[in-house]
């Protein structure tokens, strides 16, 4: 059986991704596809202590250096646990965040880690998903959104605007970098309008 | 002020090397020096957090790869918080394990990973000991001491003698393949004539 394929969605926090990954897995199972809808940091059992790890307790315990191996441990597992299995089994695996995620929260907060990023990726995950959505948002309504969801959990949130801007700029410079598998949609529109234009664009590379 | 000297011992379960770490630690202070005495997994609050990851639950939960990132981020965290502030402070850090277990059970457990440890500690940690003890000892006797020692925790006591018969012949082969830092110690010895031993070849060497 040919192996399914791995779709990502990127974006800053409140852009509406994870509702887009959740609607693309909702449209797929009902065309018929088997489809794991998973997240990151987490995904798996494992990842899931990791992620633990990561999002309770003081985050400035950890460097970034530290920080970038549990969340690589925590991508490892999620890879060997969840995303390999299931696309060995035809399966299409649809991850909101992925190691994008980790390139542009780290270029963000320590350019000079990029290259120890790209390296750390490389010895120890390899994999790159087959698709990416970059989720392109006006960080002031995204961080309404953000801000409104009040999940408390998600530390990315308490940055601010600046930092959020930032990121922006970050996941356009990597989809420009990385265009054979990242595609750009415009999120600052109607949720039905961005689900609509992803499940097209899937539609026209599949 | 001159960086402090960076010391560890190393050697199979039921070795005697955290006695004689500790012994060395104390004659060390006895004769005025700052030292801080510590251990792998572990030895900085954050590694402690990782090292009940890795050493609580089904250690079988974790591939050798995941394990790997999680030891590196544990040492990560040791080395920043622990060891390198110590050593910067002019104090002769001891430390019961550091990179060369994880070397030698990774060699021993899965051989193909050898070089990706190499690859990970060379990006992620760097830092050598100035000085390596390796006490070696008859897996026999070092069995029987660990299992009597019966701290329930150690899962790598788990393995029984042939393991243990590889990883001597690892820490033998890393002694020889390191020469420069690491002495070899016959630990098949009364516990006083092996701290005798240790602490004629420190002070030989300082």
């Amino acid at each position: 059986m040919a192996d399914g394929t791995f779709i990502t969605f990127e974006g800053i926090d409140g852009s509406g991704k994870s509702t887009q990954a959740r609607l693309l897995a909702e449209h797929l199972r009902s065309a018929g596809a088997e489809v794991v809808l998973t997240r990151e940091p987490g995904g798996s059992e494992g990842a899931e202590e990791i992620r633990h790890l990561l999002l309770t307790g003081d985050p400035a315990r950890w460097s970034a250096e530290t920080e970038l191996l549990l969340f690589t441990a925590a991508r490892r597992d999620h890879l060997e646990k969840t995303i390999r299995p299931a696309l060995a089994a035809g399966k299409t695996v649809i991850s909101d965040r992925f190691a994008d995620s980790t390139r542009v929260y780290q270029g963000a907060t320590r350019g000079d880690l990029r290259g120890t990023v790209d390296q750390l990726h490389a010895l120890m995950i390899g994999r790159e998903p087959d698709l990416t959505f970059i989720i392109d948002m006006d960080p002031k309504i995204a961080l309404q959104r953000g801000l409104a969801r009040g999940s408390g959990e998600d530390r990315f949130e308490d940055f601010g605007l600046g930092f959020q801007e930032t990121l922006r700029h970050g996941f356009l410079a990597l989809a420009r970098s990385a265009s054979e598998r990242c595609i750009v949609i415009d999120g600052n529109r109607p949720l039905e309008a961005v689900a609509a234009e992803v499940r097209v664009q899937f539609e026209a590379r599949r």
